[in-house]
């Protein structure tokens, strides 16, 4: 069964010496003294290998069950589930006036990372509840902050939300659940929300649904959608809980994956809602969590990763299979572990430079939102909207590909479910597509992100990557990093300058290149992390660290992603390059 | 549920069109006439389309179950398998001498490719008795060869391939079954052998295994491996079926897909044995099937891709959701076809002309086989040699890749078990393990036929294409295909020179390149089907065919291909040069 440890010194190397967090002017970022991090992190580590790690294929294995109306969890993750609220996990990065401990989004990210890491279903349901705590917090009146919020930052009531139907997904303005006002204020809701992830369970005493729906005679399509706040036991003065509200599991939908979170069809027949937010503007309220939501989804995407790989490692060091072409390294042994088979590192460099270059990347993005969050930075604003779709969609990508290439390494045992690496390669397949699928994060980015504010949000992106060049480049041990950040920097230019020309003649041609772009957007991100995380690095052995070798490690990871994924960018420009007309060629009766 | 439709006219271009079977002189292609072949495949298109197809998410949902040691298949298999029998589909390229059909092994492979896509866990059960019949036929004693082989034709008796053990795969040298010879000339075969498909079953009266193990006293290693035929039930004169023999079932395999095929751990407890061809020489026995073992799965990859994209353009043809930026499509309906959409055009694209190109090579390399087999051709056969762990490993990889891609065009629905889709990129992912993994057939290329005969076959290869180009240079349509042809072709020279110059100093500087080179390799290969394709199509346009349409497609799907995908050609050139040092930086104990 596959084991988890927390990466924390890669975590703290990123916290402390990237990003310096404690230097930081955001509010708040003064707590997060390196030795408070390492105590939370390691903490969360704990939980996370003792408790959750071990639940992950109980998960995968029992899935969820639906009896009598009530969904049932796999064995031990309600026990879990307590001690995740016991130990105040779940508000650690929400507002003390609810409950929660107002730490900064990005230790929240952190924490989350390990947890999301260890058991991604189970995960799901305070991922969920956090989700949905936002909304509320955001747009909630006083009212509906207080009734709903305390119980929300503890999890004792958790939280969904339902936006896709039978017949819509990525175009909700087809939704035909209708909101009818009522007398009192509140609204009846009617209609079917499938792909309601934590939908109903056992592990709390309330359910807290956020229902997209339409109130009738509102405007047509997607402005006519309204946010509601629907209860699974109507709730009282005082929190106290009342009658069974009319929403109900239709079924729970049998999943390639994350088996262990209940992926509900939920039926509203005249359930009681509150608007949340204003009238009709149901997508606003649901568009201001976005960034979040994305954020960690990319998240789940490079942690699978991370999982995999670290149980990949493991079996490379045990397996034995082969000799090294070089020398014999385990001349005691029938034959050498699989990790001296250059093949098997090139998987394991691969996996590794990714999954490090990710976390840098999310959580430089988490402490965006704190900036925006914490200090109004309209800038860090349009920075993260244009990065949000790159951090979604090129890392649920490319985590992916590494929890297969993790399996890969495995050797026909990948395939077996007992060892528990197809589970990872399963589970991480969702972060494509939930949340907004990949393909549309490609259209997010190059159809609204890119030129959003005359393009200066691109444009502050380049300049970061040109500063950092023009800092750094009188430092000779920087050019190997450079050198590749600055031709992945040009080749990004030349994309969005294709898009720009081509675009306005057919916005097809920068169409069939979207999703090019966010790959070709992604490699340049990953460089640029990279480049920083060296930059960090070099700077810790010119200080003398007592750990050259972590280093050491981290500079040679950093030029495996320059040398070897960096070439990727070319390739994405000359598709890009090639427009529009190649794409769309075909009648569509020809395919 | 998923549908699928054999793409026979698609088949009967490349048969006909691009590799003119008729015209050619292997023996036995004469009888290739095409309203023969075209009547064949649309008779296995029926089976595959009514019988078969419908059984795939059976099988996968009920799996196979041991219930006191004997195996039971899934609903309907059962049947199924009696009409593949019955219509003779079994015994299509086999010797007439044993109850054959003699037909060519090239129409076995368009045959095999309907079935596969139909229902590969299915299908499995008789190309694993394909497979133990060659053996049989090229090793075995006339009076093995009399006593096995007609049962085995008939899929009477279906046959196994036993070579893996707990502990070895890959490296066959630290096997511990024995096989301890009996004074009758018979062997009694002890040791357990896993991942063994087909292994038992409910759906044939016998089954024949073929085992490797190690004769005491023999040499060490791989030298010392020998194969043996193992009956389930002795076999007496006639044919009579005798006493159980001490092979069991010990458990059947939970995997990730192929649910139907049942994967068995085998116990041999002093079965007996009958060696198979010479004593200690139970490597080169394997190695003779191999080349068509791997052609198989690497058709396997792609034809999961196929049924996939079958289904996928079907749901982006039904799915409304969005409207096309350059101008309403549907303006009746609520939302336009998700094909309207350039990023779903460009998925769809990148399945369609990765399968027709997959498709032609692996025809192409199954008519090398036919020439090796009936015409003894040496050239052909170290030809073959080299592409086959390009077909198997690039065509698997690009096969899951594609049946992942056919998945995300459905969102959310394509996460639901449901909708089948699922199942496709489940069963795929086997392709890139069995038959050595991926990995394996880069060491393979690069290590071993790269440089086979003093290069000779890669040089054939190169002077195929520069020979292809030379011809057509002078038709000025062709300037699309020949120019990106001959860049990637130029890359992949690159590369092989990279590896001479600098394996020679350091041997990982080509082993570090190698999964690159595959797929470099790969990209060339396809990009050279791309071409012939391409002049097939426009040689039946200026012969004024009557479907100009499919012919213009033909030639817009490799266009495609040309600018979309070759591309990738440069990017894997430049991590091959980067050589080992990236790759091997890292101590094991730093990962």
């Amino acid at each position: 069964m596959p084991s988890y440890v927390a990466p924390t010194k890669d975590m703290q190397f990123i916290l402390h010496e990237v990003l310096e967090v404690t230097a930081s002017d955001v509010p708040g970022y003064d707590e997060l003294e390196a030795d408070f991090t390492s105590a939370v992190l390691e903490e969360a580590g704990k939980l996370a290998s003792d408790v959750l790690a071990p639940l992950n294929a109980v998960g995968d294995t029992e899935g969820c069950r639906l009896e009598n109306g009530v969904v049932r969890t796999p064995t031990g993750f309600k026990e879990a589930f307590e001690q995740l609220k016991a130990g105040g996990w779940t508000g650690l990065d929400c507002d003390p006036e609810y409950g929660g401990q107002g730490m900064p989004y990005l230790l929240g990210t952190a924490v989350g990372e390990v947890f999301v890491a260890a058991n991604m279903a189970f995960n799901m349901y305070a991922g969920l509840t956090h989700g949905a705590y936002s909304a509320i917090h955001t747009h909630g009146t006083d009212q509906q902050k207080a009734t709903y919020l305390p119980k929300m930052v503890s999890c004792d009531w958790t939280g969904t939300m339902n936006l896709t139907e039978p017949h819509c997904g990525t175009d909700l303005g087809l939704m035909r659940t209708k909101a009818e006002p009522q007398d009192d204020g509140s609204f009846k809701i009617t209609g079917q929300k499938i792909f309601i992830s934590a939908g109903d369970h056992d592990m709390s005493e309330n359910v807290i649904h956020l229902v997209l729906a339409k109130i009738p005679g509102g405007p047509a399509g997607i402005k006519g959608v309204s946010l509601f706040i629907v209860p699974k036991f109507m709730v009282g003065e005082d929190q106290k809980l009342g009658e069974r509200n009319a929403v109900s599991v239709g079924k729970i939908e049998e999943k390639m994956g994350i088996h262990g979170n209940s992926t509900c069809v939920m039926n509203y027949d005249g359930a009681t809602g509150y608007l949340l937010g204003e009238e009709h503007k149901g997508m606003r309220a649901m568009f201001t969590m976005m960034n979040e939501a994305r954020l960690g989804v990319g998240l789940q995407g490079y942690a699978q990763a991370e999982a995999a790989y670290q149980n990949a490692v493991i079996y490379a060091n045990d397996r034995l299979q082969g000799r090294d072409v070089t020398g014999t390294k385990n001349p005691d042994g029938p034959a050498d572990p699989l990790i001296v088979h250059p093949d098997i590192r090139r998987s394991l460099m691969d996996q590794k430079s990714f999954v490090e270059g990710a976390r840098a990347f999310t959580f430089w993005g988490a402490s965006l939102i704190d900036r925006v969050h914490r200090s109004g930075d309209t800038q860090a604003d349009g920075l993260i909207s244009l990065l949000t779709p790159v951090i979604k969609g090129f890392q649920t990508d490319k985590g992916f590909d590494a929890a297969v290439a993790a399996q890969q390494v495995y050797g026909g045992h990948g395939y077996i479910e007992e060892w528990g690496m197809s589970q990872f390669a399963r589970d991480a397949r969702i972060t494509m597509i939930y949340e907004g699928a990949n393909g549309v994060q490609a259209l997010d980015l190059v159809g609204r992100k890119l030129a959003q504010d005359g393009g200066k949000h691109v444009m502050a992106f380049f300049d970061l990557i040109k500063s950092f060049i023009k800092e750094n480049e009188g430092d000779a041990r920087m050019a190997e990093f450079l050198g590749p950040l600055k031709a992945a920097s040009k080749d990004l230019q030349a994309a969005a300058m294709y898009f720009m020309a081509q675009g306005v003649k057919n916005p097809n041609n920068a169409l069939a290149g979207s999703y090019d772009f966010m790959h070709l957007f992604g490699h340049t991100a990953l460089g640029f992390m990279w480049a920083r995380m060296a930059k960090a690095a070099f700077a810790a052995l010119d200080g003398g660290a007592s750990d050259a070798e972590f280093y050491e490690t981290k500079i040679a990871t950093g030029r495996y992603y320059m040398t070897r994924q960096l070439p990727a960018t070319a390739m994405h420009l000359a598709r890009i390059n090639s427009g529009a007309e190649p794409v769309m060629a075909l009648k569509a009766a020809n395919f």
